[in-house]
């Protein structure tokens, strides 16, 4: 299976190295999840990447697509349910030290993390920066934007808005923890 | 855009008829829940269709998949939120105008159906039989399923325990209308 996204042939050294630094994260969150649903604890799931499927035909193996392009997810990458609350969130990876650029989170996801507070769902980002993971709740983030011009958000308001995640073996990546602490 | 899904030669038939049924319903569906999100109703989405990517390369439009798989879906199509809590469910066309047969609902969708119960959410198929547009609560479907032999669930139970839903203009489909019915 290959890795995704990739846009645009100019952007092709930055997403690929977005996408390899970002299988990591997933990973460790599709195995959180994998843990959290066996241990009957959530029901999260990753969402398919969206395509335009141009092509199909049929081999031995049944219908198989010849040609199809990436869309650009107009949601969150994961969704699911907890402890009867919607979840819904993003994993993203920055390579800044000092700071989560905004240009990582599409207009339209920031518009749909505002829908998800505004119906009473919780949604946030696990960021992945200088080498830590952290829970940042949308409420946080939209504060963040609303009452900044700054592109990018500083990890001193990361560390203290947020919630580190340790990694650790089971489940990998325990975000559920810092829901627990947010939120119930 | 191609109709899927389609996964086994022998299967083409079946599955093509299914599909190019099941579009019309998913049509209605996608309209509505456009609708929805336009009115600040309600924030469901439909889930990418999962596929398996076996090569990929790069083309004057970008990034372009050369070859690819359908995979069978372990959730239901649509998933969101709607005034707090979580809606999970599928749309089903079924041919026959006496019964919904049991086939149509994978296993482990029906197992991520009690999960979604058992945490609290609220998941239904909106079954399309007979020209007609049901929604049949979760709760219905694992009882009927829990205490019959049967392969199928009969129109009866469908028309008793369902709730109707009228095809209209905006939205196509107001499936939320039955929610508001059964939980609200």
């Amino acid at each position: 299976m290959i890795n995704y996204p990739g846009k645009a042939k100019s952007n092709y050294t930055k997403t690929v190295n977005y996408s390899n630094r970002g299988m990591d994260l997933e990973e460790l969150i599709n195995l959180s999840n994998e843990y959290y649903l066996q241990e009957d604890i959530a029901v999260i799931y990753k969402k398919p990447t969206p395509i335009t499927i141009v092509d199909a035909s049929f081999d031995s193996h049944g219908r198989v697509i010849t040609k199809a392009y990436f869309k650009e997810p107009s949601t969150l990458d994961y969704n699911g349910l907890y402890k009867g609350r919607y979840i819904d969130f993003d994993a993203k990876v920055t390579k800044s030290k000092t700071s989560f650029p905004l240009s990582n989170l599409h207009e339209h996801q920031y518009q749909h993390m505002k829908n998800i507070i505004n119906h009473g769902g919780i949604t946030f980002l696990i960021i992945s920066i200088n080498n830590k993971y952290y829970y940042l709740d949308g409420l946080d983030i939209i504060n963040f934007i609303n009452t900044n011009d700054r592109k990018s958000i500083p990890i001193e308001y990361i560390e203290s808005k947020g919630i580190e995640i340790k990694a650790k073996i089971k489940p990998r990546l325990d975000y559920i923890k810092a829901i627990d602490e947010k939120y119930f």
